[in-house]
């Protein structure tokens, strides 16, 4: 069988958000392309022809875009249905908020066919209704958060950002041996190195900082700066609101929904921090922009 | 509050495999370093005096070392619980199975205080007693797994393997513009890219692969190769093997529970495929190794 190159849809993927963007002593206000983040359910229905039910199985954030497969694929892979055969339609189904996205994919399985729902029990991101957007994910967190970063002052100039990075690859012991690992790094305001957590899970990394800081009676985190070794998703802003940290700075990518959330809670959100560049793309006004560099 | 440097335990994070290394030219047997991945399982204890209750909260693939301050952060940034002072210790429970690792971390809170349950429910990888080890989580694989792949001849050369990385990136069109997001691509044994998924989540890039992939009825994926752009966890080998791939090549590092993986279910796993470059961890067979070039 010969098959044509089956790409996603870029067009549903990229979300464009003004930005500052800071270079080599230079601030400019620009835009930035960000991928998507939103969560998807994937609900199942399936029973005998007079006895029909629907179950959640599943909420995934993930990039819009081959819904159908990715929930497709989702059954399979984790054993909860083993032919494709098995399936009568899969469909996006509306949700009844405000931003109304296609955030639903049923799939419906033929009559008496039985899905395997024992072995694997995962994932629930949200149980609410109507938490299944963007809006419905930063509302859950919203009614949890503790802390309120509204009137915190905490400034850090561009100078101290640009070293953080090695800073942390300095001491990220176990990736310098395997490659294989994800840090999260606290600072202090004067970008001094306060701790160090790293594991295969970015968010077990975050999870261990803050559970260092919780134990040692630190929280709220509002002076202090994380540094994020990959991508900011929206999971570990969730994690970042809880604990009071108001600056983020990551050496990847932030999506869509990280950036959303960081505005909500007021957190000032940077990424691409490498060499002397970086992005703004939350609350700027806690980091001192380059003064101009006299290079006449 | 002045604070020392806290770092992890590198000590038990890393793993060290005998592995094959590709490069330029040459192949030499060496061994190299893995980051450690294996579940943690978090337990709540909680209720009255006279009514204590233990709670299975979520099992997460993390990499062992500071797992009560991980077990701490992840009920803290997930609002279960609000308060270090509700928590009396956190210990390790050991499991009765064969590999008796330190995998469950018991939490137990003070008399009266009542987790918030309600507002996440989250990701039980697996619900068996003894599936908190390494071996546990794969052996709940096999049971689901329908492909065999003992006696599958697939064979590709070194050079097919180096041009993989740089025809993704020619297709990779929404991290093109984003820089933020995962890719799977599906190959034939001769090079040739047969699909594309991307996704801010590594794992949905690979079901909408999969999906897509038994949507058309081409599983099991014997003949082909998987391309990550990323690094290869437990989760994406586990459905690898579901979908009948035996082929893995990673741009990144493995995990030891990937490679452990891999190896049961015969799969052929490389990483830090780069340049002319490239680390073969299980299944060397299917790879036709360099001839050695002449330069004298």
């Amino acid at each position: 069988m010969k098959f044509n190159v089956y790409l996603s849809m870029p067009e549903k993927s990229v979300l464009r958000l003004p930005i500052i963007k800071i270079a080599e002593g230079d601030s400019i206000k620009t835009d930035d392309a960000l991928a998507i983040e939103e969560p998807l359910e994937i609900r199942l229905e399936y029973g005998t022809k007079d006895n029909r039910q629907i179950k959640n199985v599943s909420v995934t954030m993930r990039t819009p875009g081959n819904d159908a497969e990715l929930a497709l694929g989702f059954l399979f892979t984790e054993g909860i249905i083993s032919q494709r055969d098995y399936v009568i339609s899969a469909a996006h189904s509306f949700i009844a908020c405000a931003e109304n996205k296609e955030n639903v994919m049923q799939i419906s399985l033929q009559q008496g066919v039985v899905p395997n729902l024992n072995n694997t029990e995962r994932n629930f991101y949200t149980t609410s209704s109507c938490g299944v957007c963007g809006k419905g994910s930063i509302a859950s967190i919203k009614t949890v958060s503790a802390f309120n970063n509204d009137t915190i002052e905490n400034q850090i100039s561009n100078d101290v950002l640009y070293f953080l990075p090695a800073i942390l690859q300095k001491h990220q012991e176990v990736f310098a041996s395997t490659g294989g690992l994800h840090a999260s790094a606290l600072f202090d305001s004067a970008g001094e190195l306060v701790m160090v957590r790293e594991d295969v899970g970015r968010h077990n990394a975050l999870d261990k900082l803050i559970g260092a800081a919780l134990t040692e009676g630190m929280l709220p985190l509002n002076q202090h700066i994380l540094l994020l070794s990959g991508r900011a998703s929206f999971e570990l802003v969730q994690k970042v609101a809880m604990a009071g940290i108001n600056i983020i700075a990551a050496v990847g990518a932030p999506s869509s929904l990280a950036v959303q959330l960081a505005e909500e809670f007021k957190i000032t959100l940077i990424g691409f921090l490498r060499g002397k560049r970086f992005n703004i793309y939350t609350q700027p006004q806690r980091i001192l922009l380059p003064k101009y560099e006299d290079s006449y």
